[in-house]
């Protein structure tokens, strides 16, 4: 089986610890990246970690880790709420598949209550922040041990 | 007049007979264009075939077809329930546009019943699955001769 | 297996190619049956052909296909949007079912929009005029031989 | 500060493990209390767990919890779905709440894509199965150590 | 295999016969539960007949019926267009589930339309008043027979 | 006051215990028609037992029943959801009506959740199969003896 | 022109005036029919009038309206609300259609607001029970003479 | 009994005839008046004859008519459908009260569908231009004498 | 700080006591009027009291309080349902509002369930008849001392 | 007639006054329940004040209060939008019923904006805070002096 | 062609820069007036400014406007969101139309996402406060010279 | 502060002017940059103008404009309707945003009346055609110098 895990960030991600931090928080997306990559070497996986605002992208990345990963973790930003062809993508998926948002979508305004990516993904974890991020990488290793 | 017909798919049809194909059937899109293109070159058409994840993508092709084609085919996949954008783009067409899908949208989850496509759409051909592609072409050339 | 393809057609039909033919076109549901048995004898069918205003004796003629037909074509009229009963009649078939429309019932009014026979159809045909009952004879011949 | 954490379940939980455990895991309520304890005793918390099947019952441990609790985990089970009273009640705390389900409520019945606790939940936690309640406990102990 | 049947009364039914009866007639709870008894002792079994205005009460009660009983018959009354938790309860069971209302709901308010107990009874038998609960015994006494 | 006992059938019922006996039962509609027929002479009653896939033939039977029926039994299936007209023709009645349905609509589609008979029906009986019949003559039975 | 105005009565009004006339009235469809066909032959016009209960009749008669009526005006009860059929078969009219109804649907149950007749009548007249055909057959007059 | 009877007319309405005539016709509200005017004069009643494009003016003239006044009709423009106040303000009346609209509501906009004037109306004409009028005088006199 | 309280009553309020006093009351308007007069009188106060059937009267006093007024109670009637304008009236206003309603709007009509006036009112007094008013005042008063 | 009024409280309404009072204020539950107690023996009317988290608890006092109270003011609190089973209780009272909530729920989250109470309530007095209760109690006493 | 443009001004326009202008802002409706009539005098036109909270009056004024405007500017206020009066006589003019919002509309309470003048509108500015009514005044006088 | 106002156009602008130009006018994006251009220049900025039918390229340019321009005007043609992630992108400005459409979305089909970027847009202007991007500049250079 595949040790490579993927965590797939979307649209407006590229901005977190960048826009405002003393408002918003000085963690950037390269940290997030690298508390994951910690977690991951130490179970004896390797990290694939991108992001990019093109939907596009996204889809053609989710293909890629058809063969190539044991399981994806994804924050689709806005793209979750709108995106049919992003959930057909991760259908063609059979590794468990972990949505993942940075706050809780259902606190917020109501067009972010629902999001295509739920009807397929394993589990959600929300509203923790970039600690989100280790929890679902936590959540995933213990999956792939014990399906 | 052209002598072009333009065959466009939306997101996730690469994966077509490549993904798990003892359940989904060997076809993959590259026998559906063979299939399509005997039956354009009999008639002396060419065919213009084309698959893209990318919605901004597809929009440069059907402007591209705007002086190039005589017809156009398309399975929006995903794009289709959501993308008002690719409406207005398949609007500046003159041809007749056949909207093909390889199953039939309304047999299936309430958010794939509706297609903006079929608002331009001369007509629909849906739930045939590969076959579809060639009574489209069948349709498309009639349609041609006989306005 | 049967050798009779049946088609079947709703209420008003039976004004086709009759009222105000040089706007509508002077093609008659009898043309239509004509270019139906032309290609079902070539393929050594026989074709049953009818047409009825009338809900009840619509289901009628579906009991009667459960036994005697290969393959069902319906364009139901009105009675798609409306009728349960029809529904239910075709849930009793085990043959192939191929739903018609000669317009683009999605480029309608909102209530042309759903299809209660939709529900069941293996494929659907729509918007191609009286040339679609021959993409619809098309396509079922090739189901039957390659289901 | 307080060092106790609650956790509470909703109505039917107590049937975990119990009803048929061949099909639905081994796993009982009070194997989730130990996996949880183990972690809260280790890091200097008490564990506070409860399940009841009475709406009412749950409000007075929430009001319990306001001045005892320094968080609070709770699966609602259906009272989720339906009480406004529950969410009045988890209103009047002022410690980190974090929402916990089993499986995905958003991969079910649409009357389970809406819980009321959501208004005022830090984070939801949702489809790893009793691994969730893992991951709460360890996304609480970190919230509480940098709010 | 059991030889128990249950009967669940939800709320406002302890006030049967009790509240006005010039108006709304005499038969008193339990009087109902005499003349179910009379059916089950006659067939063998035994009655366990309940009310409560608590839904938690209700919820420990159907949990108890999981191994004690061979069939259930509930009038959930108000719960029954609200609880979710009473649904969850009740899909624990593999015994056959009645569903009994002394009135019509379809014919009153709007909001008694659905029921979320509908999701999981085998049958429902509504509107004709005491007698209703007799008619449930009897089908239930046959759907144990011959299942 | 009239001794006769009417039940009518819609659309489909016909095909009860034909289609498929060995998945869907070997019950036909006439052996449903000798269980009611002994309850009602047993009774002192004659039973009038109809079906048709018609909606304007089960509207001339409604009528019929004015004057000659002590009570009407109807399943309406597929027309129960959709006919204003019949509601129309049952509300002329002054003799009970019974609702009757094999199955528990309200556990199938959305569009089975609601029926214009329950508008008028005394009572309902839905999910026993053909049980379902001789409860309801049952029930019918004790209504008009003691209104 | 054609010399004939037809006026077609859909499902139930054979009742009327037979019903329980010490509360109704004793108006029946005869003495409605009288009253037009003064009207219409003093006008030097024919009266074609018809009831049936069956929707697929009432478009047959439409049909035969479309060579042979200078008018028509329908009533058609409980079709009206549910027949796209009936809207269809009504658009297939050049001349003036007039819908009629003895009481007033907007101040009944909602789902007798909306008729499809509506989309195509000229004009609507209701509330007025059997005067309003009166009405009717004046307004048809007039139309007829100052289109 | 009151021997006048009143025509109320709102919004925008004293614009008809004035407003481009070649287009939408001659007829002014003073011509509707004249031959309201004759109607009710030939059958020795008075006509109170009013247009207003404020509200609360309707609302003055409709509490006058309370005690002046043996019948009503209103043509109530834009403010058919928004009024409640108006509604109100015709609830208060015991005399019979016509709806009337030059063009057929039902056949225009989605908001012009539904009007709070049709709750209270006896009856509603429309669709029929100014002739409308002249049928609504016509059924208010029938009514006043055989109510 | 001003010594007024401002009590502005809607459309058809003017009839109150007026029509059929003998079923709706005797209590009219004036006698309204006078009670509260009678409380404000006693605490200080100086009674602004109006009425109008006008749209844009009412909006012309609210104006006016905005600078004379130690409080404002409105019993908008009909124009509380659909007056976005008189809402934006209101909220120019830094005084308490109260609300008030001779019956209960939740217990009538649908349209009747919904007020623009409640978006600002600081308080809803309704059900209680002309005794509202009354309460209303006393309320006023003593939000004015200890706000 | 019975001397007792009934107030009854719903879910969370305990902690009123206990909540951080420097912010919500110092009023208990106890100070209202005094307020209330000075008014009613004044009038010679004996208070039975209660409080429950319990929905089951609230319907118990509702049955008792049938033959016990003269009166019953209920504050929902959240079963107030949710509890249909309240709602029945409610019904079974003959005597008047107050609904009273200390905000304006009117101006709060939508689903706030029904209440089931509401459906049975004499009157309604909201948004008032503590003083609201008392202006309850001198409604109800007037209320049965001159019912 | 006439030299006029209306500016119509609905209801609380008037309180423009009177309320609270420390907060709001020291423009009142007259300086917008000032600003207005320096851009249309310098292009040669008249300006009519007016502002009515009576929505007659505001009809009237565009009844007015119908021979006298070259164009017409209308900032509705609430009436634009619940107004078919006002549309119907925006309706007949023939000149162009210009909505005009101090705020956006868009950005506020769901209830102000729809304006009835929007129907008939050429253009639409939103949002820019005094300054909108600038540039609409440029936009109007660029359209009238080259249509 | 910067001195650069961004101009960003979405899908299918770049046929303006190109398609049937006749038909449409023979203004060109092109010919629309000079003049905002021409503006910007005279102003003292500079002006970034761009269009893509990518979504993802939009979102980037956007993102690009966080710290390089002074103010954004963006016709965000389809996406306006769909893209949540381009609302998102929007969120991370703190300069002013404009929101410009070429012809009314208020006045289109249904899908066109609501747009993601009001949510966030200073000032909307829809309607004017080409006229609309120099009312834009105009305003925003407005907006600029006096925030």
């Amino acid at each position: 089986m595949s040790k490579s895990i993927y965590v797939l960030n979307g649209p407006n991600l590229n901005l977190l610890g960048v826009r405002e931090p003393e408002i918003y928080g000085y963690t950037r997306l390269d940290d997030i990246k690298a508390s994951c990559e910690a977690l991951t070497t130490a179970a004896g996986y390797t990290l694939v970690f991108h992001q990019s605002n093109h939907e596009g992208q996204l889809i053609d990345w989710i293909h890629e880790a058809r063969t190539a990963a044991a399981a994806l973790i994804i924050n689709p930003a806005g793209y979750g709420h709108t995106s049919v062809a992003l959930l057909d993508a991760l259908k063609t998926l059979t590794v468990p598949i972990i949505e993942c948002h940075l706050s809780n979508p259902a606190a917020r305004e109501a067009f972010r209550h629902h999001t295509y990516v739920s009807h397929v993904a394993k589990g959600v974890i929300a509203g923790f922040g970039p600690i989100g991020y280790e929890l679902a990488i936590s959540a995933v290793l213990r999956l792939i041990e014990q399906p």
